[in-house]
């Protein structure tokens, strides 16, 4: 057994007794883990990679990459509407460094009881550092939220706040520019987008609220207009965005004024909150969600029934340059591509 | 949508209607796919990486990798009887690279046709070459072929022939060392050992055959010795293998002289060939398997009560340097480490 079979041991969850039964027969250590998916429900599956130098920086600490891959990839769960259950995670790194694994399987190990999502197997190789999870979950049969029911005269709603992880992103580049050192101290609004960008919270509960509320939903891993543009091109719908809607964070306004704000609550990417839409007599309906979750959900704009609609109402036109779908209305009518 | 998001084109299968109903309801394209497993079932899960530069030399043609990929993570459902289902694969890559994707992902859908198995999402990343299978088969409920079943006066089998793969690999460093290219004509002893390391073939219809039959079960992918000690810890037994009945091909004896082939027999991995122990009231059932699956089975030992009993018979000592759990019989009675 090599050192890279000997790491695997890093991943044994601590607790073998799990506080929650995941229909786990064998986990950890057979050619295959041995699982049970409860009568009655389906089975949802996604698989994310986190690739040094693409999707993070060399420096990056071990424990926000853990959380940051964690949060990802239940995300995808989330936006199903399904319950987290099992996550097995291929690690390649060039050498075994065993406090940068310490460090990170301690991370794991807690995202995945916070998340509720069992680790059930892996592979550890040498190579460049990169990390692919796949996560699996559970859904009510025919019950899995998908990105192509919207209906025309749909409320387009979102969760949380947008742009924040491009807040935080943007202070890691800041970083990097200045000397490539970590940041000794942040502000308490810097430390709130870093922690956006590196510890996103899937919106689990939210995604199970939905089940049979939303008509359509897909989490803000692109952006919103990109992940926007998914849903309506599965569903063969049109859409109009009220820019002034928006939900930013008031941390994100103060870093980079409410002007560039908007544009990135539009456009940058890895939030993780749902973009769902509902039909408008369940607008009652959110408010309950709303008070279950405890999370801000904003409408932020409609479906519309022509397919080529992508109109986004209350912003200047160079904030959608490379967005050759979306244009501003003309006339106050709304403009076709 | 970038071009790395483009690529996933390649992948969508180009069948939407697939031969065989693997209970897919959504494949590619949302946020995770949907799925059932049919009642009665459950789930098996494996997840394998081929990093260049670790599994593969650089210069490694993308359609073998495609094989190679799909054999290795199949043989892994193989090993626990299962039936191939779903297949979920993150490919990362430095760049775009549209004749290697093209022949890849052909490759691809070729191999997930052979055996069955439904190519249900993924993920396309920038970085170091690397690809990394999740794979997802169906076993009867708790029938499920473990690593831990294996009882005392068990005999230990294993399926086709043992070494070859390292005999193609041997190949392939010798032409690394002579020029880098390409072996423009090769003999077909070398074609043999070639396709043996490139395209090995999972052991699916054995395993499914050996679900009532076997008491224990692991593939072949670190070597003899190596696997047979997975399966020794997992079930708490010994082993006593007789190194004569090691099963070789005709093509590895030629190339190597035949005690090099009996030592990587031993030792060499990724053949994929299945290791299993059955109670020696069933070898007449293991003969109808012969018939049934067309593969030579052999046997190759049998499992002794002692967790300690690493003995093998008939070669030199020199042979098993390197894995120290294992020895040669003092005056003729097994030694204990």
């Amino acid at each position: 057994m090599d050192e890279f079979e000997l790491i695997s041991h890093y991943f044994t969850p601590p607790n073998s007794e799990a506080d929650i039964d995941r229909g786990v027969y064998a986990g950890i250590g057979d050619d295959c883990a041995v699982l049970s998916v409860p009568p009655g429900y389906q089975l949802v599956v996604s698989t994310d990679s986190l690739v040094v130098g693409t999707h993070f920086f060399a420096n990056s600490p071990a424990d926000d990459l853990a959380w940051r891959l964690l949060g990802a990839s239940v995300s995808d769960l989330a936006a199903m509407g399904a319950i987290p259950a099992w996550i097995s995670l291929a690690i390649t790194m060039p050498e075994v460094d065993h406090d940068w694994l310490s460090l990170f399987s301690s991370a794991l190990h807690d995202a995945c009881n916070e998340y509720g999502i069992q680790l059930i197997g892996g592979d550890t190789t040498r190579g460049s550092l990169s990390l692919t999870a796949t996560v699996h979950g559970w859904v009510p049969a025919g019950m899995a939220l998908m990105r192509s029911g919207a209906k025309v005269g749909d409320l387009l709603c979102v969760s949380g706040t947008l742009g924040d992880s491009r807040g935080g992103l943007y202070l890691l580049e800041q970083q990097t520019q200045d000397d490539g050192s970590a940041m000794d101290s942040v502000s308490s609004d810097a430390q709130y987008l870093l922690d956006r960008f590196y510890r996103p919270e899937p919106r689990i509960a939210l995604g199970e609220a939905l089940i049979d509320t939303a008509t359509a939903c897909i989490d803000i891993s692109d952006g919103l207009l990109g992940d926007v543009e998914h849903l309506l091109k599965a569903s063969k719908v049109g859409v109009e965005i009220n820019a002034d809607c928006l939900p930013y964070s008031a941390a994100l306004g103060r870093l980079v004024g409410n002007k560039q704000a908007i544009s990135w609550a539009l456009t940058g990417g890895e939030d993780f909150e749902l973009c769902f839409t509902i039909n408008p007599t369940n607008e009652l309906k959110l408010q309950s969600i709303r008070h279950e979750t405890g999370l801000p959900i904003r409408v932020v704009g409609s479906i519309t029934s022509d397919p080529n609609d992508r109109v986004v109402r209350g912003i200047d036109a160079e904030a959608l340059s490379g967005y050759r779908h979306f244009s501003q209305p003309a006339n106050g009518r709304p403009s076709k591509e």
